[in-house]
């Protein structure tokens, strides 16, 4: 079957309505114009409200892990003990930019798929109490395994360690309540839940945390965050600020505040069971243990070649999925549930994933997963 | 008389041309896409052909600030020798940069809108031959004086020393040509001569920079360079690039190629000088001492209250300048001659600054700037 239209499904950058698009193409306006610089103070107040917070965020022009640095950098000094949650290839992430800075790293390992609990982080605590922070993911983007963030953070928040939360790829996608769960920093980039193009990223932090900037000796400049809090007063950024993804994040605000945030999280809910329901249908095996709402990763089965998994599907069918990272490149694929997803690019990858599989002599029955998939959608 | 029409003219960032507006409404091609791929080879030639090297530029997701902190963070040790040409907030940047990062800063410091000859820093280059690194402006885009790049290269080429060059505001404006010149490094950002929105940067550098990004011990991670060699081989960057962009980026180069690098350069000549006869008939001084063609800069006469110019002439005819940075502040103006600029927007400009001077009370002959202007403008 021959198709013209074109998917993006991948568990980041994730497509753009149609409204941001448009946003993307007006005329620059200079970011210390005062309707800029309104506008900058309207898309940062709404960061609040996606965030859960009453803390300012700081707007960075880079991708998410510029601001998984500007943490690092801003609130780790060389020798400081953390413990880092690493279940995958971002966990690795936070283990190597903290390495990078000269941290004391105390590893919570687990298998790629899998996920620490509350109760393991809470012994490891116990044992490190000079922790100084504690780094987690609110979605491992590479496994797709779900993890208690507002567990971690009741733990955290017992201690003097502070809970530095990569939201990447969780954040508009599954519940976050940053003050109510006691999280004290959350990074996150444009690229995911926001609907947004990449470009812009994010550091929000309450008084906790703020006090280790204040102490921080760490070499910086770019992402110097008391540079940024002097700025914020007039609304400005230190360095001239990624200004055309601002005014875009101002249309994508406006239509995530139209569907409300908990219809957001409830709608990469029920794709994210749907996709399940429909992988199980078409005899695929889910890779993680226990699978988070933002991306769901599935194991290629035996005899089926998984870079042509990818690669058969983008080529032939117009949809682009994501393959594993590290050592499961080959091994699993992942579909993002996140952004401006629904259930007909869903379902289109579904049909696409259908003829792939087929093509490549796995044995189910055409038309299973999104008969499957649909049955899900049709549950009130 | 009341306008319609908006024109940003001021040194960065600047206009959009409707090619490169269009293609920021595009949908979002994944980064690890083999098309998308394509495109990042084909922009990251093209920068070769803007910067006049055979070496690759290392496209980043930052501001071009973001870019200068790389430069620093993958070039200088801490305890490293370096001086710094220091005529302005930008080579103000680079000190507090160095520092940031523990160099040991030696400044050849000049009043703002002057510049440091080639000679004085050939004395100072003597006088401390263990510098490792020399930092410069291409165009110093507080003060809007010209800088003698070429002059600087002859000299430090012929040391162990490498040159920095920041050409945020010149590159794609005026004559830069890395490798005929013997310059090591440059850097630079988007949103100037490259008619795009800011949000990318990059850093181009040559094999005896390189040779101390080898030896480089500070704590780095998002602009690692070595990490970004790595992943340039695959035609990817370690970290999500700012796709959006390098798609625009593509639109832009096309323009400036069929327009030609030389008009290109010689079109911000002309507009400066232009601009500059305008200034000088509408009774206006210069600020610069030796006025570069990327930024005019001008004092406020006697009189006249210098943040009203800015405001007026943005909030009642629609053009939005720039006002003077740090000390100057109020005290002068700047014109941008760089990007998507020309003839029609910067007479668009000078009618507002005519109708802006009288309203606050300048002395001089209405048209006589867009008069001196047009006279420029009919000359071959």
């Amino acid at each position: 079957m021959k198709t013209l239209y074109k998917f993006l499904l991948a568990p980041g950058p994730t497509p753009l309505p149609e409204e941001v698009r448009l946003e993307g193409a007006r005329e620059i306006t200079h970011h210390k114009h005062p309707v800029a610089k309104k506008m900058f103070r309207k898309v940062t107040d709404d960061m609040k409200w996606l965030l859960g917070t009453k803390y300012d965020s700081y707007l960075l022009a880079s991708s998410g892990s510029g601001a998984m640095e500007t943490a690092v950098q801003n609130l780790i000094n060389t020798g400081d003990k953390v413990i880092i949650i690493n279940a995958g290839n971002f966990g690795g992430r936070w283990v190597k930019i903290n390495k990078a800075y000269g941290a004391n790293v105390v590893e919570i390992k687990k298998d790629w798929g899998d996920m620490a609990t509350p109760a393991e982080l809470e012994a490891v605590l116990k044992a490190n109490p000079d922790t100084v922070a504690v780094f987690c993911q609110l979605s491992e983007t590479s496994t797709g395994a779900c993890s208690d963030t507002a567990g971690f953070a009741k733990i955290v928040s017992k201690t003097n360690a502070i809970l530095v939360v990569d939201g990447v790829s969780g954040i508009g996608v599954v519940p976050l309540k940053m003050d109510e769960w006691n999280v004290d920093v959350v990074v996150g980039g444009s690229q995911k839940g926001m609907m947004l193009p990449p470009g812009m990223a994010f550091i929000c932090m309450n008084e906790k945390a703020w006090k280790l900037v204040e102490n921080n000796k760490q070499h910086k400049f770019y992402f110097d965050l008391k540079l940024f809090q002097k700025k914020l007063v007039d609304n400005e950024t230190p360095w001239t600020p990624p200004i055309g993804i601002i005014y875009q994040a101002d249309k994508a605000f406006e239509m995530m505040k139209a569907e409300g945030l908990e219809n957001v999280w409830a709608r990469s809910t029920k794709l994210a069971k749907g996709i399940r329901t429909a992988m199980k249908a078409m005899n695929l095996e889910l890779f993680a243990k226990c699978p988070g709402d933002a991306v769901t990763t599935v194991k290629i089965p035996d005899g089926v070649d998984g870079k042509k998994v990818t690669s058969v599907i983008r080529d032939k069918y117009g949809i682009t999925i994501a393959g594993g990272q590290g050592d499961f490149s080959g091994k699993i694929f992942r579909l993002g549930h996140m952004g401006y997803m629904d259930m007909y690019s869903e379902l289109a990858c579904l049909a696409a994933l259908e003829l792939t599989f087929k093509e490549l002599g796995h044995k189910f029955e055409i038309g299973s997963g999104v008969s499957a998939f649909m049955k899900e959608m049709a549950q009130e």
